[in-house]
C-alpha cells in the first residue's frame, strides 16, 4: 500500500532541482542550503530589480512576502515531495531589508492530509530577522 | 496651519511617476489606470519570469502578494502623497493566475494618523478575482 | 441529482435557530437581523463580562475577533446551510469598542467547493467601524 | 532618566493580578503558570459557555482566537509592564478543541518601540496543538 503523504526523503540536490524548475524561483537566485524533516533553509541572491526605494535601497516587501511564501511551502517538501498551492499567506515586516543576499528558514507548524500550516523567517547576512510569517497550504494529494 | 496628512490631490500622472521610481515597480510593468480619494486602479504587465510552474504556466503567488501589498499601499496615496512602509500583509488566493496582464484595485479600509488598513483585489483580463487581501501601513508622517 | 452546496434558502428565523444552538452564540446575545445570498447581518448584545479594561470599559479584542469569525462564517449559510469549520482568521482593530450592542455584517468574498473566504465588519450603534477581518472556511460537504 | 520600555521585571503573581483586572480575563478563568523575558505561559479554565456545537462539544474558535490574542499580548509584559492594544490578529486552527482546560504559551517574535509582534500556541491537556497565531501590538509608551 502506498502512502502518497510520506514520499522517500529527497536530497538537497533533488529539492533544489525541483525548486528551480520554476522560472520565478530561478529569477530569485534560490539555492537549497539544507533540507530536513519538516524544515528547509534556502538562500536568495540579491538583484537590483528587488529595490522599491531607489534612494535608500530597500528591498520591496513583495520580495520578502514571496520568500516567506515559498520557504514555508518548501518546508513541507519532506511530506509532499513537491511544491503545493498556497491557500493564504500572512507576513510581518520587522526591519528594512537592504542590499544583500537573504537566508530563508522554513518550518512546518502542523502537517495535515488536506491542509497544512508552515512558517518562515527571512534573515540578512548578519542574521537579523527582516520578515517572518506563515501560510496555509493545500497538501491533499493531487487528483 | 499645514496638515501633513491631507496633501493636495495628485494626478494619475503624478502618482504613476512616483510609483515608477521603484525599480521593482518598473519590473512589474505597472501603470496607473485611475486614482481617487482612498482608491486606486493599477495594471501590471505579465512577464515570463512570473511563472512558478513551467508546465502549467501559473503565476507565482509571490507576484500576487506583491501586487496586493503595493496596490493597497498606493490606495492610501490620496492621504499620504507617497508610498508608505508595510507593517503586515495578508493574502488570500482564489484562483490560479495564468498568462496575462493583471488589474489591481485598491481601497482604504480605515485611515489613521499612525496606522492605516487598506485592501486590494487582483483580477485577470476577464475580471475574475485571482487574489485579494489586506495590509496594515505606517501612515505616521516621516520624522 | 442533489447539489449539497446549494441548499434551499433558509429564512431569517431558521438561520437564527441554527445559530443559537451554539451555547457561545447564546452567551453573545446574537440575533439575525437579515440574511441574503452570500451575506448576513447580526446583532450582539453587550454584557459586562466582555470588558478587558475595567477603568475605561473597552470590549476585549477577543470578543470582536469572535464576532468577525462567526459573522463571516454565517455569511456563507446561504451556500452551506450550516456553520462550517474555520481554517484561519485575520482581524484588524480600528477603534476601541465601548459599552453597547454591536452590529455585525458578513459577506462572502469567494465561495468554493472545498474552501471559501468571507469577511465581516463590526460596527457600533453610531455605525462606526470598530473591527473587520476575514476568514478561510472549510466548505467541503461533511463526509 | 527613566526607560518606559524596560520596567522592573514583574513576578508571576504581579502579572496575574494585572491580567485578572480585566473582567473578560476573569471569565476565562485565567491563571499565570510562569512568566519570563519575552514569554509567558497561562492556563484557561473550560466553561460550558465556550461550546459552539452542542452535540459534539467543540470549543468556539472565538475562544481560541481570544486566547491567542491575549497570550501573545502578555508575552510582551516583561517589556511593557501592562497589556497593550492589539493592532491585528491572525489565528490558525489545527484541531477541534474539546472539553477541558487549555494551556497557552506566548513568545515575542520582535519587540519594537512602536510596534511589536508576538505569537502564541494553545494546547490541550495532552499537549496537542489546537490553535496558534500571531498579533501585532502597539508598544509605544502611552501618551
Amino acid at each position: 500500500m502506498s502512502d502518497t503523504q510520506t514520499p522517500a526523503p529527497l536530497s538537497r540536490e533533488e529539492v533544489e532541482a525541483l525548486l528551480l524548475r520554476g522560472p520565478f524561483h530561478h529569477w530569485l537566485g534560490l539555492s537549497v542550503v539544507s533540507v530536513g524533516e519538516g524544515e528547509i533553509t534556502l538562500k536568495a541572491t540579491w538583484r537590483p530589480e528587488w529595490v522599491v526605494n531607489a534612494e535608500r535601497g530597500y528591498v520591496h516587501g513583495g520580495i520578502l512576502a514571496t520568500l516567506v511564501d515559498l520557504t514555508a511551502d518548501w518546508a513541507l517538501v519532506s511530506k509532499t515531495g513537491r511544491g503545493v498551492p498556497t491557500v493564504d499567506l500572512r507576513v510581518d515586516y520587522h526591519r528594512p531589508a537592504m542590499k544583500g543576499d537573504l537566508t530563508c528558514r522554513g518550518m512546518v507548524v502542523k502537517f495535515g492530509g488536506q491542509l497544512s500550516v508552515a512558517e518562515a523567517q527571512i534573515l540578512d547576512a548578519e542574521g537579523r530577522l527582516l520578515a517572518s510569517g506563515r501560510g496555509v497550504y493545500m497538501t491533499a494529494p493531487p487528483k
